[in-house]
């Protein structure tokens, strides 16, 4: 593993993405949200799904120029097209409706089809908690899940992000795919020979494994909770797919090479036109820290030292990953 | 288990209500609540709770007369106080007044602070969807779960509950808490001397359990997930606490006869605000139901028939919640 410092990987980024097509300032802001990711320790969803991105350019799925358009609208709640743009720009631009509808309205809600994987799910929740908003966003993927009692891999994994702002930037956030696993996380205990702390899915006889290799190999990974992750992924598909009036898990192509079109869901919630939302948040932490010898964290605890670590140290980055990035920018 | 017709079900359960004191018009509110509960099958929290509420009626924790009152609003997006009324009146109210945001902005979000348990958290996603408009909502709880890491219960399970609305009646609809199992459902196997099905939590000495009575000893359910269910549990509570601006779980009475003064979010959204939103869920489910051999259901596939059952061979009531009640009543 690599440690590069982290405006390098900026800049090395923007200079791939141009090469991909992207105008110069989108360039910059799919590599700005790239790079942070990795800095911020997600690195299964940076850089390290960059060579995918340029797969996908390459083969037509991710239109580098398509922006989102407008469909359809009533008071706090819009629909927009994504039009197969790229994921991570859309899904930041409906974010960003979705804080302005909320500036508005008090809560707004943008419901965006066609578009494409938003890579880290967490980016648009922090988005909405730096503007001191409450973030809620989920999307469909291609299938990739079976339901329980089920075999067929019809649902997706469907990832679902909550964030809550704290006024000192170490803010609450929660991102989680329905899967135990993503695969991202499975190709990762896989390609480090471990395996998993607990059952994370079937192998192909059927028998609930431990073992990430079993598990892609039977793409049959578990959902959290067994039959409760089944029931939240397929409602989080129905609502994504319902509101932006676009694709559902089923309609989507099952290979991670053509999966394209995806429907997504970002709400923000504004508490502080509500009158005062105080220091609850500090409270609940407090009590969970109150405990001795507990290991419990509030999600996104993790997140400043991290990336504190990465911003001085440098952000890790796979050799392999480094190597294609700096061909597609030119620099290899 | 006896099987008590619909209607007598429900003359019943008013006259019990209207001897804890509930005005004429709350008393059929409530007691049709719990009969509907009962009804549809979700038997832990129907009028098997009905007792439990009249001892909270008793000792003040719920109180009968009590309303909401508005706290503060911003466009779609509103506070109330639910003064420590009954639980279920309180959130019928409060998602009624979500519709009634979403009819005019297209989403709509209710925080309620200082209310009572909801009973069956589904009821108010079905209200809902029998609007129209998708329903969200989620309820803190007392402390009653360990955060993944830690031993001592700073948690609560809190429900989560999403509905969709189908035109034929059969709505989709996911309740479900963030422990793998509800207190109610571990009450269930522990009676019926059955294991859990899976593991659900943890005994005394901190092992993995699959024996309801150990886990209910231990007070150490799991959440779903393991982490995951943890931090979204936990994320839940900062939500609700920080929009009511009301309390959270770790201030929140941890005896089950304290319990009081919870906080609850609801959210409508209405989709046909949006135009088209067409057949995707049907779609859907036939994407699930493809497979041959697969016992996996929608959320809520199998609500239409037990409540045709119930309704046709009368209601399944245990023998000694029925005589409490009748008691309660003044009939026995």
């Amino acid at each position: 593993m690599l440690r590069i410092p982290y405006d390098e990987l900026v800049r090395t980024l923007v200079l791939a993405h141009r090469n991909l097509g992207y105008a110069p300032a989108r360039a910059q802001e799919s590599a700005t949200l790239f790079a942070e990711t990795t800095r911020d320790g997600v690195y299964t969803h940076g850089i390290a799904r960059f060579p995918r991105l340029a797969k996908l350019v390459g083969n037509g799925c991710v239109k580098p120029e398509a922006s989102p358009t407008f469909v359809s609208g009533f008071g706090a709640l819009e629909r927009w097209d994504g039009n197969y743009g790229p994921g991570n720009l859309n899904a930041w631009h409906s974010m960003g409706r979705a804080i302005a509808l909320a500036a508005q309205h008090g809560i707004g809600c943008v419901a965006v089809r066609h578009t494409n994987h938003w890579m880290r799910a967490g980016t648009y929740g922090l988005q909405a908690a730096e503007s001191g908003m409450m973030g809620l966003c989920f999307t469909n993927t291609m299938p990739n899940m079976a339901p329980w009692g089920g075999k067929q891999p019809v649902l997706g994994n469907n990832p679902l992000v909550i964030a809550v702002p704290r006024t000192n930037g170490a803010h609450f956030l929660v991102d989680l795919a329905m899967s135990q696993f993503s695969y991202g996380a499975l190709d990762g205990y896989a390609a480090r020979g471990e395996q998993l702390p607990v059952p994370g899915g079937f192998d192909k006889e059927g028998n609930i494994s431990s073992d990430p290799k079993a598990i892609l190999e039977a793409r049959h990974p578990m959902p959290i909770g067994y039959w409760k992750g089944s029931a939240l992924s397929m409602m989080l598909d129905v609502v994504a797919a319902t509101l932006s009036f676009g694709q559902a898990t089923c309609q989507i192509d099952e290979d991670p090479l053509k999966e394209a079109g995806v429907s997504q869901v970002f709400v923000a919630i504004n508490p502080s036109a509500l009158g005062d939302v105080s220091r609850i948040g500090d409270q609940i932490i407090a009590s969970l820290h109150t405990e001795s010898g507990s290991k419990a964290r509030y999600p996104g605890e993790k997140l400043p030292a991290i990336r504190g670590e990465n911003m001085e140290k440098g952000v890790p980055v796979d050799e392999n990953i480094w190597e294609e990035t700096r061909k597609i920018a030119g620099l290899a």
